[in-house]
């Protein structure tokens, strides 16, 4: 599949549409089917013991999916997340970045289904795997 | 089931757990079944047009159901999320405070299961739902 | 919401586009929110020891939910399963028919979702747990 | 990680302790961190127009991890299903065996989590996705 925007054409666009959030987050790569974010991480992502939270984690999740979506489709399409199965498996490495890797698996009119492994970065082993769908608006129906 | 906490217990102790998010956080009532927690919406928890973002919906989801298992099992215990699975169904009232309504599904040994239902405040149609996993450390196993 | 089709009406169509398993459920209430669905347990759901198994609970979540809909909606619409969740939590009563309820908790124009509670008859302790989302098809465009 | 059993051992094992559907299923290869299973599709896991069901397509998925932590850690554990998510994504082949290829991305003491992917055969394009979660009992506290 061809490819509709470019690393720093997204930076920039979702920098606009989340500008509370878009500084936290760093696109590495977008190639074939995968699509790789850092969470830079700072200390509003940690819980005591400086281990990424729950919810920083599935924000990684969530954005680089939305990445690897509009990366496909353009701005064009305002995907909503309808689902997200997240499994925490390890603890995160303290005071260290996230990486979160996001394959697409259905790229369909109406729905987008997807995957991403989270590491902490220079740990092969995941700490978490979340599998995530989107719900398409229908072409020239915006929401 | 017995309580072995207060709201008040609960509240200072999460608090102590949790120092960066708690206060965003109140617990409204622990009866029967049910555990209810009010996200206290500010700035940081929105998305463009004023509705709460899907990691602070989680981040309410799992705060909820962690307050439920510490009121029937005590400060004894550290559950850890290993499993959240949240559908998201209709985008929250704009600039409303969120409640969370937990209930506890099966409190074993060493696995908890509950499922939360997520409504903005003033409106009985839920704008998510999620079910949450936790595995409990053996007694006397301090991690 | 107006129901669209009667018990025997649902079982009639039911058995034509699932005659293979049709047979083994049976609807016994559609009322409010809730439809309760029972598997009638037979030598080919069970696994050693005469527990339900895991496709058979998973099956009859699928079968609840689906029934729910299609009362609400009538034969037009030909929902599609998107998603399951389930939370298997107690081995089932053995040689027990299984009984399973669905609650809808979004009936949108493109998806709905919804959740299903299982128990073995005669005992109020949920063996599983399972939410659902289906797709379903744009009006006038039969699939 | 070194396996605990070869592939006839395993299908002999899994003959044993199911025997209601061990015949459904045949192992094809255990390899580093891929399990693969094949369903050998019969018209008992068929919907009409031919296309494998939703619980025949997670029973496959349940069934091939199972192999992949039994070829890891022998007859020993008894392992438990304690939650499955799945995407359905596009509809199988018709009468065509179903691919189910399994990854274990966490062998803990207590907890397996692992994710499948299925294909109908010749075909590269996903139709379904599944995460699963598996509770191990304690060591030397058969069940």
């Amino acid at each position: 599949m061809t490819f509709q925007m470019t690393i720093p054409e997204l930076e920039t666009y979702m920098a606009e549409i989340f500008p509370q959030v878009a500084q936290d987050f760093r696109i590495e790569a977008i190639k074939g089917d995968e699509t790789v974010m850092r969470l830079l991480t700072s200390d509003r992502h940690l819980r005591p013991g400086g281990t990424v939270s729950g919810p920083s984690m599935f924000a990684l999740a969530d954005c680089v999916m939305y990445a690897a979506i509009l990366a496909r489709l353009g701005k064009v399409a305002l995907a909503v997340t309808t689902n997200c199965s997240i499994d925490f498996m390890r603890k995160p490495v303290a005071n260290t970045d996230l990486i979160g890797t996001a394959r697409v698996l259905k790229m369909g009119r109406s729905l987008v289904v997807g995957d991403v492994l989270l590491c902490s970065e220079g740990d092969s082993r995941p700490v978490a795997r979340a599998s995530l769908t989107y719900s398409i608006p229908p072409a020239g129906n915006p929401q």
